[in-house]
C-alpha cells in the first residue's frame, strides 16, 4: 500500500508545482472508450484500484475514488490502506464528483485534468458547475506521466481489414449512410472519435484495447472527404491500397490536434453554401474529448448529436445476425463442454478458479475464427462470485471443492462474431436460500427474453420484467439488466441496453430490429454467494396489426440452466414450461456439437422438470 | 352537418377579414386545464366533435381535428359529413400539429390563435418550429367568440374554504414550502395558474369546471406578498375575511394581464437583492399560457421549473390518506350495490345504459359528503364499451338486455375525496375470446397492483406489469395503464402516472410514498366489445435494506371483478391466489356496508377460484 501513498504524494507535488488545487482523473483513453488499454491506466496506478470503471479526484488535503454498484465490495478492499475515500456511485447522500467539487472547491481555485481523456460533455458540464466560483481550468497537462516511470507505451497493433461478405455492407454504403445524416442536421462536415463506431465505419479492426478489436484512430468527414487518423505503426501497405480504392486519406493519429486547428473551415464553408457564417459540425459531445471540443468550439458550429453510425451499427444486417447466430451456437457448445468437464472433474483433480477460466479460454482459443477473448474470463468460486467482476489471476484464486457455485461469465471475439454468456454451475451441496435465488434470476431471465412488445420501448420499459422475481423478495441487483453487444466489436456497445433507472446522460434508445443484447439478472450477496444467468438476444419484428407493431426476443445463446440449483417450487407453470421449452432448445441444437458421452450428458442436465 | 360547415365558413372569412392564414383551436381554457367549462369548448363548437381532447387546424382550404386513441372511434363517428380530416395522433405516419403547420404554411403567411388557450410552452414551441418561415403570430383574437351566438357564460361559482382538519395542511405551511423551493431557484416571485395547485394552495374549491371542484384563478407571489385573482361573483365575504387573515391579497381574475403588465418587478428586484438585473420568476411553461407568457417575458428573467405545488399535492399527507381509504370503501359499496342490482333486474325491467348510469349517479348522490361526480359516468353496452370515452344521452343511448357486457367507469367527489372505479359486469352470454380477453384484463391489472419495486422507478418503469397480458396475446390499449387522483380535485393530476411510453413533454415523476394512482387495463376492440378494470392504488413504502428502499402499493378499490368472466385456465397459479386475496379483502371490507341480500350476493361473486 505504500507505493499507492507514494504516488499521490507525488502528484500532490506536481500539483502543487503545476498550481493545480483539484485534479480530477477519470478511467478513460482520448475516446471514451469503456476499457482502455495499460497506458491509460493511470486511476489504477495512482489508487491501486482495478475496477474497470471508477474516477480519483485529489486535493492536498484528501483523495477521493467513485466507482459504480459493480465494484463496491472490490474498490472497499483494494483501497484499504490508501487513505483514498470510496464514495459509492447512486448510493443515498453520496455526491457526484461535480457536487463534490462544488462544495470542495473555493473561489478562484484551479480544477487540472487531462483534457483528452475527458469527454466534451463532461467537461462542459463541470464548467457549467463551477464557473459560478469562476474556477479556471488547466486541461492540457497529463500530471501522472511524469511520474510514472515503468509506464506502457500506447498500443498500436496493426489494423485488419474484414471482408465485405463478412461485414454485410460496403464502406461507401455506410458513408453514404452517415453523409445522408449529416445532411438532415445541415451539418457540412462530421468528426468521429468512438473507436468501434470507426471500426464498423471502415470495416477494420484493430487490436489496441485488451478484448476489443479496436485501433486508435479518428474520422474527419466532410461530404467529398473523408479523412482516418491512424498511427503510423498500425497502418499496412494493404490497408493503404484499400484506403486509396475507397477515397480515405489516411492520416497521422498524433496530427488530430493540429489537424483541427488549421482545417480551412471557412473556405469550406463558403465554398459549399456561399455565405460566411460558421461551418456546422456534427459531434457527439459524450465522445470527442474535451481537448478537441476546445479547439472546434472556436472554429466551428458544433451541432451535437449522438454518431449515426451507433444506431446504424447497433441494427445488425441480416449478414451480420447470421454469423452471430452461427457463432452463438458453436461458443455455446464451447461453454457446454465446459461444463460437462468441470462437473465431471470436480473433486477428482485439482481445479482452480484460474485454472477453469484457463481450461474454458483455451476451448474458445481452439475454435476456427477465433481472434481474442471478449472481455477477461470472469471465474468467481462461493463468494467471490458476489463481487460483479471479479477477477481471479494465476496468483490469486481459490480452489474449487465438491460444494457451493463457481459464476463463469465469458465471451469470445471470433471472425463470426462477439460473445458473451455467463452461467452460474452447481460443484456440490448448495443451501436452500442458493436455490430460491438461482431460480428466481432464471425466471427474471426467461422472462424477459420471452417478452413481447410493442415497438417504441425501450430497456427502460422491459427491465422488470427480469428484475421482477427478485424486488418480489427484497432483493436487487445494482446493475443494468442488459447491455447492446457488438458485432466482432465491443461487447458493450450502444445505444440500446436493459435498465430500468433513469439517466439524463444515458438517452434511451428504442429496441429496434436486429439490436443484440444481454439478459442477465443476478443476486449478489457479500460474502456469500454470487449468482447470474446471461443469455443473448436479438431483436426482432412480430406481428403487426391495428394496435401496432409487435416486437419480441430470439434467443443466441444455447447453453443448460444448471438444473442442480432449480427448485420448481418457486415457479409458476409458464415459468417452467419456458425452461423446458429452452432446454429443448438446448439440446437439439448443441447436441450434435458434442462427443457421446457429452451429449447423453446433455441429454440429462436438459430433462423436462414438473 | 350542416351547421358545422356553416360554422367554418364563418371562421374562415373571419380569417381572411383578420388576414390569418391557419387558425389552431386547441381543448382548452386560460389555465391548460384537462377539461374544461362549456364557454371554452371553442373546438367542439366547430368541429362537432364532442371528445375531451382535441385541436382544429383551419385554413382555406383544409381543416384537421388531432385527438388520441381513446377518441379515434368516437371521432370518426362523429366528424363524419364534416369535411374534417381526422389525425391519429402518435400513429405511424401521422404529422403533429407542428410538424403538419411546418410543412404546410408558406412562408411569411400568419397562424393565429388565442393566446390564453395555448400554454407558453406550446407557443415556443411552435414560434421555434415556424421561425425559418418567418410565420406570424396573431395571438389576441378569439376569432370564434363573434360567430358562437348562443355562447355560455364563462362559469363563476361560489368558492368554498376546506377545513384545516380535512386539508392536513395549513395554507400557511404549504405558502412556506412553496417559498422554500422559490428560494432554492433563486426566483423572488412565482406565478402559479394551474387552477387544481391553487386550490390545494388555499385550501379551496370551486365549481367552475364541470366534476372538476376547481375556480378559475391565478396566484402570484412573491417572498412576503401573495395574490389571489378570483372573479368577482366568487368570492364571499366569508373568503375576503379567510384571505385577510392568511395575508392573501385578493384580486379580481380579469385584471391578471395588467397586474402582470404593470407590477413594479425592478423595485422588487432591488429592494430584495440591491442590483438591477431582472426579477427572476419561477414559472411552468406548459401551465402558463402564451399571453401571459409574452408579458412576462419582456418585464422578467423566467425559471422555467414544474410548480412546486404540482409535487407536493400529489403525496397526499397522513390526514388526507385516512380520509381518502375511508371514502373509498364507501364509494366501493356504492359501486357494488349498483352491480347487485343490475345482475337482479337485468331482463326484467328496462334497463338503458343511461338508466344505469343514473341510478349509478343516485347511489353516490345519497352519500355524505357527496359534492359531484368525478367525471361523467361511462356506460358503455357491448360494442359501444370500446369507445374508451364513450358518453350515453338521455336521447342516444342502448338498451340493455341479458346477454354481453356493461362497462361503468364512474366515480364522485366527497368531502373526503375524489373517486375513481371501472368494473365490466356480465349480463348474460359472452364469448370465450371476451372471457380470455377479461381474464388478462384482470391479470395485468392484479400484477401492477401487486407490484414490488426500488424507490427511484417511475411508471414507465412499471405500465409492463398491466399490459404484458394483453401485449403476449398482440393486443394493446391505446392509453396509458394510470392516472394521478386528487383529493377533493380533478380525478387526473399529475406528475404521477404509468404509462410505457416516452415523451418529451411529459416528465417522468418518481413514484413517491402517498401519490394515488389509477390502474386500469382494459380491451377495446373495435364493433365487439370494450373491458376495463380500473382499481385505485396509493404508493407505500416497503423494506428498506442494502439494496435500497423497496416500495409497493396499496388498494384503495373494493369492488368485486366479475368471476363470470374469468376463465382460471388463462391464469398463472399466482395470479389465481391474487384475485382470490383481493376478492376476500372486499368481502371483509364492503359487506358490513350492505343490506343483507346484497351482503349473501357479495359472498358469492367473491368466492374463491381455482
Amino acid at each position: 500500500m505504500s507505493s499507492i501513498k507514494k504516488r499521490m504524494e507525488l502528484l500532490r507535488e506536481r500539483m502543487k508545482a503545476e498550481q493545480i488545487d483539484y485534479y480530477l482523473i477519470p478511467t478513460a483513453d482520448y475516446h471514451n472508450s469503456e476499457y482502455v488499454s495499460d497506458y491509460f491506466k493511470v486511476r489504477e496506478f495512482l489508487s491501486g484500484f482495478t475496477g474497470s470503471n471508477g474516477s480519483l479526484v485529489i486535493s492536498q488535503k484528501e483523495a477521493g475514488l467513485w466507482t459504480d454498484g459493480r465494484y463496491f465490495i472490490q474498490a472497499e478492499k483494494e483501497l484499504e490502506g490508501s487513505g483514498i475515500i470510496l464514495f459509492r456511485m447512486l448510493e443515498e447522500g453520496v455526491p457526484t464528483i461535480q457536487e463534490y467539487l462544488e462544495k470542495q472547491m473555493r473561489e478562484g481555485q484551479t480544477l487540472g485534468f487531462d483534457g483528452r481523456v475527458v469527454n466534451s460533455a463532461y467537461g462542459k458540464k463541470l464548467e457549467q458547475a463551477l464557473k459560478t466560483k469562476n474556477i479556471k481550468f488547466c486541461y492540457k497537462k497529463d500530471l501522472a506521466d511524469s511520474l510514472w516511470m515503468d509506464r506502457p507505451a500506447i498500443p498500436a497493433h496493426p489494423v485488419m481489414i474484414l471482408p465485405e461478405n463478412i461485414c454485410g455492407q460496403s464502406v461507401k454504403e455506410k458513408l453514404a449512410q452517415v453523409r445522408e445524416t449529416m445532411e438532415q442536421e445541415n451539418c457540412q462536415a462530421h468528426i468521429v472519435s468512438k473507436l468501434d463506431d470507426l471500426m464498423w465505419l471502415f470495416n477494420i479492426r484493430g487490436g489496441d484495447v485488451e478484448c476489443n478489436p479496436v485501433a486508435l484512430s479518428y474520422g474527419f468527414f466532410t461530404m467529398t472527404e473523408c479523412y482516418l487518423f491512424l498511427q503510423k505503426e498500425a497502418v499496412s501497405e494493404e490497408l493503404r491500397k484499400y484506403a486509396e480504392e475507397y477515397g480515405i486519406t489516411l492520416m497521422d493519429y498524433n496530427e488530430i490536434e493540429n489537424f483541427l486547428q488549421e482545417f480551412p473551415y471557412m473556405d469550406y464553408q463558403s465554398r459549399n453554401t456561399g455565405n460566411e457564417q460558421k461551418i456546422h459540425i456534427l459531434f457527439d459531445d459524450k465522445n470527442v474529448n474535451y481537448s478537441l471540443y476546445r479547439i472546434l468550439q472556436e472554429k466551428a458550429e458544433l451541432v451535437n448529436k449522438e454518431n449515426p453510425t451507433e444506431k446504424l451499427k447497433a441494427k445488425k444486417n441480416p449478414v451480420e445476425l447470421a454469423q452471430m447466430q452461427e457463432i452463438y451456437l458453436k461458443d455455446s457448445a464451447a461453454v457446454t463442454k465446459f461444463i460437462y468437464w468441470l462437473k465431471k472433474n470436480i473433486g477428482k483433480m485439482e481445479i482452480t478458479e484460474y485454472s477453469a477460466a484457463m481450461y474454458l479460454d483455451n476451448l474458445r482459443k481452439e475454435m476456427e475464427g477465433f481472434l481474442d477473448l471478449s472481455f477477461p474470463t470472469i471465474s468467481g468460486y462461493k463468494e467471490n462470485a458476489a463481487m460483479m467482476h471479479y477477477e481471479a489471476t494465476a496468483k490469486d484464486h481459490k480452489e474449487l471443492k465438491p460444494e457451493g457455485m463457481l459464476l463463469v461469465d465469458s465471451g469470445g471475439q471470433y471472425v463470426g462474431g462477439t460473445t458473451d454468456v455467463t452461467r452460474t454451475i452447481v460443484l456440490g451441496e448448495i443451501s436452500q436460500e442458493v436455490k430460491e435465488h438461482f431460480t428466481a434470476v432464471a425466471v427474471g431471465m426467461l422472462n424477459l427474453s420471452n417478452a413481447h412488445f410493442l415497438y417504441g420501448c425501450t430497456g427502460r420499459n422491459l427491465d422488470i420484467l427480469a428484475r421482477e422475481p427478485l424486488w418480489n423478495k427484497g432483493i436487487d441487483y445494482k446493475c443494468g439488466t442488459g447491455h447492446g453487444i457488438g458485432y466482432i466489436l465491443n461487447v458493450h456497445e450502444g445505444p440500446q441496453n436493459i435498465r430500468w433507472r433513469y439517466s439524463e446522460d444515458a438517452k434511451e434508445a428504442v429496441l429496434e430490429e436486429g439490436m443484440i443484447l444481454s439478459d442477465e439478472p443476478g443476486v449478489y450477496i457479500e460474502g456469500s454467494h454470487g449468482i447470474r444467468t446471461e443469455n443473448v438476444i436479438v431483436v426482432r419484428k412480430g406481428e403487426k396489426n391495428g394496435d401496432g407493431q409487435f416486437m419480441h426476443f430470439d434467443t443466441l445463446t444455447y447453453v443448460p440452466i444448471d438444473l442442480d440449483a432449480i427448485d420448481t417450487a418457486y415457479m409458476q407453470p409458464k415459468d417452467i414450461e419456458r425452461l423446458n421449452v429452452y432446454h429443448k432448445a438446448v439440446y437439439e441444437k448443441i447436441s450434435p456439437l458434442l462427443e457421446e458421452e457429452e451429449r447423453e450428458w446433455l441429454a440429462e442436465v436438459t430433462r423436462p422438470v414438473s
